[in-house]
């Protein structure tokens, strides 16, 4: 239940940071889609550890292989099986923080919930495990048809972007659309880095030509699910669609998105809704943005307690990222596109 | 599946704002919980239309009735089901916009989902079905022993509140806990809806005595699972945990919580967290904020489109609340209850 | 979880047999069906007690209402609710045996489980649940399309039907497809009842004309799912679908189904099959039978004991059915008809 | 969805026969269990080919590996993923049929539903999937403490035990718990095989010390579960309970079972229920029969279809199970233990 995500297409997640490999099982996956492990690979590769001076220095290839649900180029219908071994998995430096409950991270709560846990690299709760979200949405993203989504970072720290340029989003190690900001956070991180610390950050993703009609008005609403979805993703304390938290101070009259129609074109005037309304797309783009926090594995010597309850200093040594904003990017992108994938399915049993 | 809420506390809810009632069927209620109408009632009496001069004035006495899972004034482990009548639907008003799709509503997303909607007060799309939330919500806080939640106002427009006294919350009309705030927030509502227009706020609860150990750290995230909730109360755009938004500039020697022991007990020094920690409860306070776009039924005229698509101008008379932060505060709290029995629940099974 | 029944058209039920009512939601309803509470009245009528001298005298009507989900003679997508009162709910003579386990009632493993129990009538675990299913199976019969299901008595204690004539099934009141083996049926069955005692008896559902490619090759297989439904109603012991267990003292060469080519169409020469192959229908005709065990509830002195662990004696009196297969024969029937529309739906989504 | 069995603790399971393995993925398993891959494979081994002279020569090992959700010894809470390698995939006289629909095999259906198939060894279709089961039922049963599950063969063909011996099903090579009627029964086997042809049996799984309180009165009954369990296996085509289809002829007065009390215990004189009374568990022996029909892969020449829909001969050259009751043995105890197990951490939360 808790390693299972969506509603007819499911994705199964398992394998923890420092054990022989993690996989995902996507199951529900209609059958007749072309798929290879390119398609996964490349999103894998825009997620792995090592890409830039300013990421981890982890190197992980992250080749994902299929195991099953693919037969002469394409889906079948079962489920789709996919492993992506743990090369460089150095346990060693974890013993010494085996007992201790690092501020920020999972440590202390995964004890409390299960009375024991595998403190080599996080476990479970490695970020890890975000992989294999990757390759799943890559799977997803071919569901989508003509539904494209593009994510990129619009703010490190204090440094906000100041224009959007999509084609600079991949040139620049943060994904940031403004190549002269970019040049701005790349900085900062470096500073905040030298520094032995980390700096938050926010990412925003959005989704282009969905259809109108797709979620639902009680419960299954498509905001709420994109809400778990991307409050899901490690390090996320915030979500907001469209208008998002600026709608505290708005009027009605201004928030309200005015219809137009040309022809059979109906056309929203503004986006405040984040092309969602009572739950259900209505066919302009869906924004997301979502609050980064600063990665909680710094070099600076904090106060922790260990597992016997003992007040300790802890320091995380270790290869991590000083600010996880380009990483998280392909991340939230592949949830987006799982969600979206499940709607489309579901929608297809809307009317009679 | 788009009707019901929860994992092994599962709410299916029913029924449109004009039909003859809304209802709801709490299943996997464990057995012996004391149980009467009066423990929803009281929930319902602060959630229901018409308490206030800044309230709509439409007269619903909310009145619920259970209808079974309660026996000898205890729950048996049958589904409770509850049922609340609707009195005063008029709907002769909405005929004169029955082809019409309001700005800000779910009314053109209704009929791209399903090709037909009810557009009686919106039918299923009304906020009216919050209060089935509210009624099963009640039940849930049976379940939770000693865990309290409390809700309120932070935030109307541009007026926040600057202090925080619990005992002020149900003193005043907006549910907010600094009375000379509160004042100054009606003073604020009763302009705008003077103008004919509606105004956005913003809305905190918060959970106390939640055991450390509950949620999950992949897919059942308890923040995620929180999330989902709270995004899926109408008119909310965004969510925020612990720090939210705030963590975009923060460095990580800022935003972890540094955590001491003091005999058996653990202290977090911060709560950036906001009382949980990789999907996972730590034992603090649970704090989330939401933000509520103002009221979309307003007086002014707005551009719309009707079924036809002709463009046409529409102001949507009848009987609004011109902001609903406080009619979102015993919603979210009934939300959070929801999903913190739920995962209590959950947490009987983590080990063996 | 367990009040709710379907994977995408999904039944939830609620009521006790001495509650003010029982009732369902059935959510997952496509929109865009023509309904109406004739639709529901018209099987709730084949199952109501009362309907001949060898069923129960207990009188009600089971007048069924929809709260929900119907607008202007159609389905809207939205969750349609419907309830019927409990009219005749004298539980009086239930305190009688409010602390005794009646052999072959839950009495005992309700009070296991729960702890406590509603004993008016059995409460929860009382087959009045079961007209619940019917209202929801005649709606899933819209969904059906071209597919019919027909389902009889074809065994009462040893007098087995010897000709198959459908016309004759409703005319009689065991709902034998054979009016002669009907008469001697009913003859057994007051022969029964005079003395104090009751009779199990068989019941077979068939479909007609669902389409080749429902049902899934591993856990969901349509035959699974078919079981559960099937093992999931009152009193019944045992499933078997097509050759059954006939199929143990049968060679390969016998039961395997040959098939052959005409034209376009395909044609299985026998169908010891039943209908499905692997999990997933094969167009021919779906083929089930049950065992119906006789009813628990016999005037004859038993052997049980108390809530104290006291031995004794018990006499169950009441008005009773002394054979409840021409009462399972809607009931079996919605349940198929619950599987087939659902499965129905989630094939929308096999293909890309 | 269809590839993923359970409500709290989930199995989702992968692989095609002659992909490169199959594997599955054990979510909700508790955290403590001490687990390791011998646990799994005493159970695979009583599965796997090759184990008799009447068994299929194909020769695969079944190693299980386990990658993920132990650390030490334990299980940690996160899901246990495991896999087993596919080593003697010998695909290439599959090419001969890859456009046949082979008799009483899934071909038809698979396409049907998919518009294509994976054809190697029946991919998805292929029994080798049980092997999964297996491996996640002895897991399983270190969840169900006291309970024990036995599984035997009590029919082949019309050679039936005359009596029960536990300790000599393990013996032969049938399973059968009567060396006598064992050696008749691998007598019939072997006279069946070498007629090209395949016989069908009957195979009974017993659970004992399960605790009454297991299940619910409506839809999660537990023998709704179980039947769900067990019609899901390959080649399965009746379940029954207890008296099964012999209730269809039997008085109230006989079938109810009537209890006693002796000090604190309480007992039932007799067994009709099995063990399940009103969907939950009695505390006796949980008893289910199922009839398995014979394998369909024969030598003999039968009548078939193709693709392009042309009237065709096939015979099913390979290797397989004349009788495949003894490989159904350990998948049924392995589908009772999922059960079972996953009932029992339902039930602790059925009271508060």
């Amino acid at each position: 239940m808790s390693n299972t995500f969506g509603r007819l297409l499911r994705l199964t997640s398992w394998g923890e940071s420092h054990g022989p490999a993690i996989g995902g099982v996507l199951d529900g996956c209609p059958a007749g889609i072309p798929l290879c492990e390119r398609d996964m690979q490349k999103d894998l590769d825009r997620r792995k550890p090592g890409q830039s001076a300013i990421s981890t220095q982890r190197k992980e290839p992250d080749e994902v292989k299929i195991l099953s649900g693919v037969f002469d180029g394409k889906t079948t219908g079962a489920p789709v099986a996919f492993v992506i071994e743990n090369r460089e998995k150095d346990s060693a430096h974890y013993d010494a923080i085996k007992d201790i409950y690092r501020p920020g991270h999972a440590d202390y709560t995964m004890d409390m919930k299960y009375g024991l846990r595998d403190y080599r690299g996080g476990g479970r709760t490695s970020a890890r495990e975000t992989a294999v979200r990757v390759a799943a949405g890559a799977v997803a993203k071919k569901i989508l048809g003509g539904i494209t989504i593009v994510g990129y970072t619009v703010q490190v720290g204090d440094v906000e972007i100041k224009k959007f340029d999509e084609t600079e989003i991949e040139k620049n190690p943060v994904r940031a659309p403004d190549a002269e900001a970019a040049e701005r956070m790349v900085k900062l991180i470096e500073k905040v880095r030298k520094e032995g610390d980390s700096i938050g950050g926010m990412v925003e993703v959005v989704a282009e030509n969905v259809p109108a009609g797709l979620g639902a008005p009680v419960y299954g609403k498509l905001n709420a699910d994109l809400a778990a979805a991307i409050m899901g993703i490690n390090a996320i304390k915030g979500v907001e669609i469209g208008s998002g938290f600026k709608c505290v101070t708005m009027r009605g009259s201004q928030h309200n998105d005015p219809m137009e129609s040309r022809g059979s074109n109906v056309r929203f005037k503004t986006n405040h809704a984040g092309g969602i309304l009572g739950g259900i797309s209505n066919g302009d783009l869906i924004v997301l943005r979502m609050a980064v926090k600063p990665t909680p594995s710094i070099l600076r010597e904090q106060d922790a307690i260990n597992k016997n309850r003992d007040n300790v200093k802890v320091s995380v040594e270790g290869r991590h990222d000083p600010c996880i904003c380009p990483r998280v990017v392909p991340v939230a992108e592949a949830m987006m596109a799982l969600v979206l994938a499940d709607h489309l399915l579901l929608q297809r049993s809307a009317r009679i």
